[in-house]
């Protein structure tokens, strides 16, 4: 654990802070790709694997129980045959979302605004 | 440059990414606080140097100089006796500004459930 971490922890949990998710789940493509899968309601570990070229289940199962882990997602499992598994948001995973829309969104400005000084310049 | 860096990167400058700048902006409280006080129309290096304690012109000046790199800030210089400097936000440091907020909403949002969910538990 780095020093700064240590500092803006907040409480006694090992969860990182907000800010720190955010570039981890940015920094990382496959988990932002599944979780815009589950926000678009591709929820089930399966579909969400056939769906992503290249994606492993052991990628995918990582970077799930990490999703978990921030209380982004929450995991439902049914006890049925065959026992089915499902993941959604939670509330704080919605807010958290809305905000790397709001990251991106500054983002494409930011490379519009790039590209038009590089153009006159 | 790390290698996330250089996927993450979008045109042909040296500035990190939005969520990069989110990290490193949060991460360090004088940059935190510098913005926040020229956001309150604290926009002078000295005043700006008065208002918060142990804060150095040294690191008032790099960290003023990092936000003008971001394009957080801009810098107008005033050519008057004696010459007079201020800094204000740009308009995409507003908007990064806001998104600041909101992770810091959420931050306490985030901090007051696992206050809560340790009493319960």
């Amino acid at each position: 654990m780095k020093a700064k971490d240590k500092i803006s922890s907040i409480g006694s949990t090992d969860e990182p802070t907000v800010s720190r998710m955010v570039e981890d789940v940015i920094g990382c493509k496959w988990t932002l790709t599944i979780m815009q899968l589950i926000r678009r309601g591709v929820c089930r570990p399966g579909m969400i694997e056939r769906s992503v070229e290249g994606l492993t289940t052991k990628v995918l199962n990582e970077r799930l129980r990490k999703l978990v882990r921030y209380r982004i997602l929450e995991r439902r499992a049914y006890p049925e045959v065959p026992p089915r598994v499902e993941y959604k948001l939670t509330p704080f995973g919605h807010k958290f979302a809305r905000l790397l829309d709001a990251i991106e969104e500054l983002e494409k400005e930011r490379a519009m605004a790039t590209t038009r000084g590089a153009d006159s310049g």
